[in-house]
């Protein structure tokens, strides 16, 4: 039967409840994100900070705490959940995210519960640069089975998945990663076909994919700086891995651009007659900056991964000309680059994570020198502080996970109803 | 007496009547805007459109004709103004919008209507250079004057001033405007105070300041390409002037950035180690492509302005060599910048205006060429169709015009008061 047929009857009635289910949800998710942003609210507070009734809010805290989306802080005695003044959190086990970062390098894991914690991390140092996208992604997935079990143990559950990747996606699929080598890989449906072989218990969390320094800004912007600073809104952020990610967050949102391929600075052209780069071109950023740039020019094996980052940062610090012409020339190259990203964007700041976060201290002079004769509106002079070391808090993996959480708070019917009113609540303690 | 420490009494009569007058003001500005996007409309379909009842709009409607914003078209017989059926235009007499462009070489006056019509239009070639901003200001607001007159004469009277420069514009002044040699000129101030002087009698238009490639990008989206097709919601524009100028937009809205020094791509680098550029830097994309760069390097007279564009195309028409190898430099450079933008922001499209315009058979595949080389989406190919000539519809003197317009379309009652309902209707024709 086509159900664009049905006699028009009834249809009154469906839509008022339809309706009312619509509100519940976007209700539960107001009082989720509430207590979310506050850390730590009361029913009353709730319903001063979201606009709703003490009753209305006290039923939807009930459906959230059944849910096991929010949890009462100090709640010693039984029978007492409903009691004005009792502070309630979200939840620190129950619905979370799965963050895998693919490099190509590395592969990261990471579950991040409800309020934004890195809960269980397991990092691989791999060469992905020699295995096929599937072999690659079977590999993350295996990662990523033992993170979850690990999450698991501590009362955790994925909600979702994020999958991060150094290079351009748009709709669940990698268009191209150079430095993986991948062209045109339905990423987000293989890993999700990996992750249901290698951790068979655990359901089939969707999977969400995209660009690592999407991911990895959106954990800046999310988590970065001093937890009482004001955080940034606006930025233009660079990581350092083998090749040169980008990605421009505005007014507190990532730019995508038309297809989902903003963000591309490490392919910014710095010496048009420059090196061959693994994405066609010629004399893109990541032939001077990228990592496997800088440990070259230092002399340090390429290979060396983590360990030749660190290597680099020593030998630099004990001022061995060699290693420190080698952060210049990258130092200056970067400026470069990020005086066009300044120049067109006139952003608040410049945010540098990934290997340029350690070595910050002989790019960063480099850099700012060749911003402040470059950038037009002279707000960028040496010093001015707008070129910046990302925090130590957020990579990639942890804004892919903050991603899925970001969905769950958005929706928490959508991913774990919750009875409706009126159901008996269980407590989880 | 101190107005807050009124008593409190009387103040919720008040906030009503405040509150009646801002909805009557929202309305007016709904129902002016609906007739202005259909173009021609009736009263019933105007109400069908904004969702307000036919009394409610029959009486805004009155008060639009009556402060002369709308017209009846066709209409022949007195008395039936309010006769169902009788299509409303946007008036094309009364409130209009001045739009001056203070150029390197040149210096631009329109006074655009309600509809967007460019209805008086005024170009002096003058140099710009050589002369201190407080005269060259002067000479704008003379010429402006003039316009002024000539609308007069078509009865069209400015509600406001929008002035475009080529520089960066902050807060009504110009921070720095490289090419006129302008360093933190008060431009709003002065011009307001200059066309005062330059129109004794034309009132006190109110001045705003905005970058020149700024305006123009405005008047592609507003007004560019065929009536029929999609307009681009999405591009970056570049501007060939004495200098280039560029301007990003996002969503149908100008890419302002944190200060509003945002597209910037005249000064991206090309060749870190070239020519010196009036920035301050080297090696800017204008000291390539700019229209100075262009004649000088086919040989041209700098100094010829138009004529000597018109000659540089006329000479590559005639496939002189010289001409024609400095088109393509041009163009290469052009490419080289552009794929940076494209690469950082995905844009759906790339606009070139200006001089750039009637030299894109020549500019435009060399500039196609490198894109498709330095672009790491693929999708910039040669013959993508993504990179494009500007409509010649719209210059920065028409987009700075429309700004004001469409200041007077969100707030009629903001810009010429129509009497309160009830008042007596007097037909301005």
């Amino acid at each position: 039967m086509d159900s664009t047929r049905e006699p028009a009857r009834g249809g009154d009635a469906r839509d008022a409840k339809a309706g009312k289910e619509t509100v519940r949800r976007h209700n539960l998710s107001l009082v989720l994100r509430a207590v979310h942003e506050e850390g730590e609210a009361t029913r009353a507070a709730v319903a001063a900070r979201v606009g709703l009734t003490r009753a209305a809010v006290s039923s939807l805290v009930e459906q959230l705490l059944a849910g096991g989306f929010l949890t009462e802080r100090g709640k010693t005695f039984s029978g007492h959940a409903g009691r004005p003044g009792t502070a309630l959190r979200v939840a620190d086990t129950g619905p979370a995210g799965l963050g895998v970062e693919i490099n190509v390098d590395y592969v990261s894991a990471c579950v991040v519960d409800l309020a934004g914690a890195d809960r269980v991390r397991l990092t691989e140092e791999v060469d992905n640069q020699d295995a096929r996208p599937e072999e690659v992604l079977a590999r993350a997935a295996r990662i990523a089975a033992r993170a979850l079990d690990a999450a698991a143990g501590k009362g955790l559950d994925a909600a979702g998945a994020g999958l991060a990747l150094p290079g351009l996606v748009s709709g669940g699929a990698v268009r191209q990663a150079p430095n993986l080598g991948w062209n045109r890989v339905d990423a987000g449906r293989l890993f999700a076909e990996a992750l249901r072989a290698a951790a068979p218990g655990r359901g089939e969390p969707a999977v969400t994919v995209d660009n690592e320094a999407n991911a990895a800004a959106l954990a800046e912007l999310w988590f970065g700086g001093p937890a009482d600073a004001p955080r940034l809104r606006g930025f233009v952020y660079l990581t350092g891995e083998i090749g040169v990610g980008g990605a421009l967050v505005l007014d507190g949102a990532l730019l995508r651009g038309a297809h989902g391929f903003a963000g591309e600075i490490g392919h910014l052209v710095v010496d048009p007659d420059g090196p061959r780069c693994r994405c066609g071109s010629h004399g893109c950023l990541e032939q001077y900056a990228g990592q496997a740039a800088l440990l070259r020019g230092a002399g340090v094996a390429e290979s060396a991964g983590a360990r030749g980052v660190a290597e680099l940062e020593a030998r630099a610090r004990r001022g061995e000309p060699r290693a420190v012409a080698a952060l210049e020339r990258a130092g200056r190259m970067l400026g470069l680059a990020v005086s066009a990203a300044v120049n067109l964007l006139d952003p608040d700041a410049v945010v540098l994570g990934g290997v340029f976060r350690p070595l910050m201290e002989w790019l960063g002079p480099a850099a700012e020198r060749e911003l402040a004769a470059r950038v037009v509106s002279g707000l960028w002079a040496v010093g001015s502080g707008r070129l910046r070391a990302s925090s130590s808090s957020g990579d990639a993996a942890r804004g892919a996970a903050a991603l899925v959480v970001r969905g769950v708070l958005a929706d928490p019917a959508g991913h774990a109803p919750p009875p409706a009113p009126g159901a008996r609540v269980v407590s989880s303690g």
